[in-house]
């Protein structure tokens, strides 16, 4: 079910929303420039955060929303608007991308798998600057190690390039990680499909409900960032390099992919249905077969029976030396006839492996 | 079903519809500037209606239209069109922005959840001049306390901005409202889940009809807004400021996301109804698996019986010392020999039960 | 189905369709200006039409097309393009307004209820040009009445303004004839909703068919009308002007709150479609478990009666004491354990009055 | 199936396919200006062309592709581009309107309905030059006889305008054929609509499916055609006058009308297919309901006489005097039971029959 | 299921993947200009690469990716960006068209049919530079033989022509391959018709679903490809000259006509899911029929036989001399009544072959 975190009905704007359990906030400053990493440390009080060195780049990234103070005091230090600062607070909030006055917003929405194929939607807010970039995450923990790494390793490309290079990187990253995930999703679907047409039970159905429910939840996660990025690469700001949105073009392509592999997957769950119900509407006939097959042999040899243990003074045949024997010959022949008219309309056989040819 | 209050056919344009029980009007005029609170009153004669400060804000709230006459001589106070008379007054209107000569019309949806989680919609209509506001309710009682208390307050945005700030206030908090029944509607929508696979009966067929129908009424509701809000937001007037603009952009996000969280809530009933309709054939199947099974084994042993009661001269069995218990042996084979039948078949568990492994 | 009078395949354009039963027409015509009512008199020959007088409007409305000649004769008259009295001539033509040389061409879709709630639709079309307005109708008697009584009472607005303002009261009046459709369409949909549940026969099958085709019918109309309306507010030519534009713009509000109810009215009946097709099958599953439960109870019992029928010499328990009353001891103890295994499943009570506790 | 006449794969572009069996072509070759009828005769050698006549047109025909260097030879003369050349004779091309350099190809899809309501669509090519039309098809006999005559008789239109007119007849003359073949259609929906509830066999459902496809194909055939009139009334181009921009304007008026009724009777055989299912459940329905009456009614009576057919020695009531009317008075007593019972659900009357009254 | 190879999450972009089993690369240049051919050779090392002849074209084809140093070498050489090199390389990529500095990188999906009418899907790479093109084939083996057999006849259009008319007959080849495969699996549509009408098996839903999945695939894979296309016929640029465009536009109407047919054969396969579902329900009818009928005719007999098997003393008709006679003809008027209603109902004669008579 949706639960967003919204204000009281009728709040001034701006008023962030933070829950009693949130965690403190953790805040990590990390400064380089042409000349390498400058700086990487946790900053405990926001009177450390230093200024970016010149032509370089520093990224404070926040994990934990639990000090209302702090996060004002910060949106106060980089000159952030109220509203923004709610959008990264106020989780969720759809995928998008805001210029404001000197600086751009990106919303975007993390997907990670946990060790039980469970599929968690994180909202990650990123606000690039001239030479800052600010991440905003609501737990602990992120999926940004690599990108530390390759800036501390002194990558040529984050040495030369400026802070709109390492926004586009974590987007970059945001991304990527929708392919393990798409991963074990189709192989969950594989799955699914050979039991919906061996097994089609309630479970199934449900399992298959479940999975359409999960795959609608990625789609409303990529959809709209699939339109942030889109602006990103085609709308012209001062904040965005030319070159930059080259390497956004090429995620942006990729957040495409996403979406049309979901949409795949979207179409293979409803065939899944029709398979389902096919295979339940199947087992319906397969019973009814047996029932009709059953009862309309053993009917008429029952009435019969039921003739010759009528209770007529007159019943000249029950005298008759070969009486036993006509009635099993006749008895025999009903069945006979009956397994015969049902050979012809193919009902002795179960209708499910009568084409089993492979294609 | 549909009833829209209009005129009679062919009747002039601007005719005003006003039903016999429709509430007296009650007036009420908040008066503030950049000093704070003006005034605050109930008008009861519209002469006593001031003209705003100067760099300040006049704010109007009509609730109920039983008094033709007065909502006439208020638009003529405040120069409204006949047409945008007709427009607050004639409800239900498509939520619209429309801009006239000297105002812009603002028609909104309100949502409120009763303590039935019963949903009713209500029009708020608005007109925002250069100093001054108008509402207008069919009905007393609104939502907008909140709103008057931040001016009685005197906050600091109020005081500092103009007449558009406070429309701003009045359409957030319209949209404020979704959220609320958003989250009773997805309370709703769990609870029925779960009774469409337990209980499939025509009463929860019912309640899912019903459900959609509401759905398809907010959606209706959400979706003019939404185009309204957008038009506000990216179409310059005079009326509008830039930095409203921002406000309202933050509204409009808020309305994307409700018509996408209803968007969410119909495919979950589109997947209830597939839950529900599998669930009465899965019943079907279970109640033809019973019949099957007790039919098609019983009726070979009767017929069995039947051939050993009837009356033949010479059936030399029945005279025989194990025939009794040979008739027996006989018929527990065939039962035996049916039920192995049924089990390699799996007929004889449930099939509901078969897969519940937890995914 | 689908009947438009057309020309022989081939023919030229601007070949006018006339059915040999077509009535005669009827030429009114009304003059007035801004000093009032000038004439308002039927002519029997257009040699009798008067030019409009000074800053006034001529509005000339044609009754029935049985009169190739005179139609011609017309055209000649205003000098209006073939291709044009075609249109208006060989109904039925899509809605629509096209721009002439010195004329706008109007074709509307009229909607009437008759006594049996029977929807009609026909074709209006209209010429507007600078100092006149023609209408073009093929049947006698029309909906324009109280169009007529506004401008003898000599109502300021007609008076006012010109031709422009007669053209927008024409579309404005065929615009407000869906509302009441609507309304009667309305109850019928509540009434089938109810049937669907309680009898679920061909019958309503065929209602909700063949009304499902008079929504498609009401939609088609109305569509294209939306798109001309749309054209004549937002796509400036010298005929129309800025004001009437205005009016043209609440007509327009109004086409789309039509259409919205008509969209509303088609999830209806899909949802009815749901309802009946649920309950059909809710009566398969009910003949069903009648059958199974009677069956199922009784086919054991006959069994057994069958058993103690036979006859053998050796049956020890016939010839007991107690062997009867043993007989109907197991007989009902066979019955019970059915019967309890059946209210166990649930199956005693009808699954539709299982749950239907109100929401 | 689909099956369009390509060159090999990988050829080089403009490589005419011409099948064996192909007719030879037919070439004929009308001139007309503002004095009227020039010539109209049939060529057999290509040196036999004659250019127009001063502000006159010359309009070549050709009939069967049975000769590759003809055509190639014609495409040197008029100056084709090889690729326009390919598409008039590599049959199906998308209809459409393509600009080259001195002349406008359009290709578009002319549909015939023959004797057995056999609905089939054939590819006209159309190359408008300045003062020529060129019509190619592939095979023999054509529908342009009406043209052929209005020019032979010298209508106005015709002497007076220029090619562009003629290849707007041409285009007018396509879609008016569309009309007849709806109207075909839609008589054989009508008796299909009856069929379906009538006699609901695997053989209407076929027809319904050979309909829908028959239907997807003229609209596939309709939509791109819809198109290109449309890019030739509003993309203007020096070969299409502006008044005959209008001529086509409704020729485009009458193919988006053709359009919307294809989806009108595509909705009528998606109802179709509703009722047809719907038809098939009652069915089920009603066999079932016979088998449960019969077979609820004697099972019970069966019992009983079974009970009272077993030999146990003490079963008193056998040799009490009205033991056998107390049977059958039991019995009877059963059976009228279980009549009220079904009675009662409304079971005895077939469902089909019991709402039939008029809507 | 979906796998694209992908580097690591978060690794740097350009980033190439190469699995361990990647063919060695083969790179094959040919050289032509005006002049005709010049070479056409094997490169075994990127050394011999010659630049293309004065108002020539250079064609560098390399196919297998199992040697990164050489990708990197030969993207060093052409100064191709890391983007495009990851693009041509981790397959698959969308079909796209991508404007570069100095090259255009065109993404293409090329479709095979094998001997078994199975269908892959391979990615093209076309890098198209001033005076060179650069192919990018993951596996041996192309289809590209006819092109380069133009090539060296000396074919007027290649020599006059430069590289981006190459580019222009890769494409069109790719497209060409699009009508073989669409005409194999046109066949197996009709012969999967007909088997769901005779035989409906799980089997045939499972081709019908295969099916269904193959056409999704060629859909996703021809979408992006009209998209690129429809780029490089109507957004100029320096690379592309106008005549070629011209060429690229023919190019562009096969690939719309692909992805119509396709859009065909899709309504095709959804239709016969409905026949297939409608012949499975026939089937149930069928055998619920048979049942009915037995049942129904044999249940009131053997009622009768066991009233007269019953032991009571006091049973008059059993000692009457006709009482065994008219037992029978009590028993033949039963079943003669039951057999004359179900006539009436039309149950006698299978349904399916009731209404057979050709349309
Ligand atoms: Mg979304
Ligand atoms: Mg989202
Ligand atoms: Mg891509
Ligand atoms: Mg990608
Ligand atoms: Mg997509
Ligand atoms: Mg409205
Ligand atoms: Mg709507
Ligand atoms: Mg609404
Ligand atoms: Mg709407
Ligand atoms: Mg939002
Ligand atoms: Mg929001
Ligand atoms: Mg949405
Ligand atoms: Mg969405
Ligand atoms: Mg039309
Ligand atoms: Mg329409
Ligand atoms: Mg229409
Ligand atoms: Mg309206
Ligand atoms: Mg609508
Ligand atoms: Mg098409
Ligand atoms: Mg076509
Ligand atoms: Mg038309
Ligand atoms: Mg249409
Ligand atoms: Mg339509
Ligand atoms: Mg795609
Ligand atoms: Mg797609
Ligand atoms: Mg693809
Ligand atoms: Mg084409
Ligand atoms: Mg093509
Ligand atoms: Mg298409
Ligand atoms: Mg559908």
């Amino acid at each position: 079910m949706f639960h967003k975190r919204h204000p009281q009905v009728g709040a001034a704007p701006g008023t962030l929303v933070i829950p009693a359990d949130a965690p403190t906030p953790r805040v990590r400053q990390i400064l380089y420039s042409i000349d390498g990493l400058k700086s990487d440390r946790t900053i405990t009080d926001l009177d450390q955060l230093e200024a970016a060195p010149a032509a370089g780049v520093s990224w404070v990234d926040i994990q934990g929303f639990g000090d209302e103070r702090l996060l004002i005091e910060l949106g106060e230090i980089y000159g952030l608007h109220p509203l923004l600062l709610e959008d990264v607070v106020n989780v969720p909030q759809r995928a998008k991308v805001e210029l404001h006055d000197d600086n751009l917003l990106i919303v975007l929405r993390m997907v990670r798998v946990d060790e039980n194929a469970e599929i968690t939607v994180e909202q990650i807010g990123v606000v690039l600057g001239e030479d800052y970039v600010l991440t905003f995450q609501e737990c602990y923990g992120d999926v940004f190690d690599p990108i530390r790494k390759r800036i501390t390793a002194g990558h040529r490309r984050f040495k030369e390039k400026r802070a709109d290079y390492l926004a586009y990187a974590i987007a970059d990253s945001v991304i990527d990680h929708y392919y393990p995930a798409l991963e074990v999703i189709g192989e969950r679907l594989e799955e699914m499909e050979e039991e919906a047409v061996m097994a089609p039970t309630t479970a199934i159905l449900q399992k298959i409900q479940f999975m359409k429910n999960r795959l609608l939840n990625l789609r409303r996660a990529l959809w709209p960032q699939r339109e942030a990025l889109h602006s990103m690469v085609w709308e012209t700001n001062a904040l965005v390099s030319e070159e930059v949105r080259l390497y956004l073009r090429d995620t942006y392509d990729h957040c495409v992919q996403t979406t049309e592999v979901i949409e795949m997957y979207r179409d293979m769950i409803s065939g899944m249905l029709n398979t389902y119900l096919s295979s339940m509407a199947n087992r319906t006939n397969e019973v009814m077969r047996v029932l009709t097959i059953v009862s309309t042999i053993f009917i008429p040899m029952s009435f019969l029976a039921g003739v010759y243990g009528m209770n007529f003074d007159d019943m000249p045949i029950l005298h008759w030396k070969f009486g036993y024997a006509m009635f099993w010959s006749l008895a025999i022949t009903l069945a006979v006839g009956m397994l015969v008219f049902f050979g012809r309309k193919g009902w002795l056989r179960p209708q499910e492996t009568k084409n089993q040819k492979p294609d």
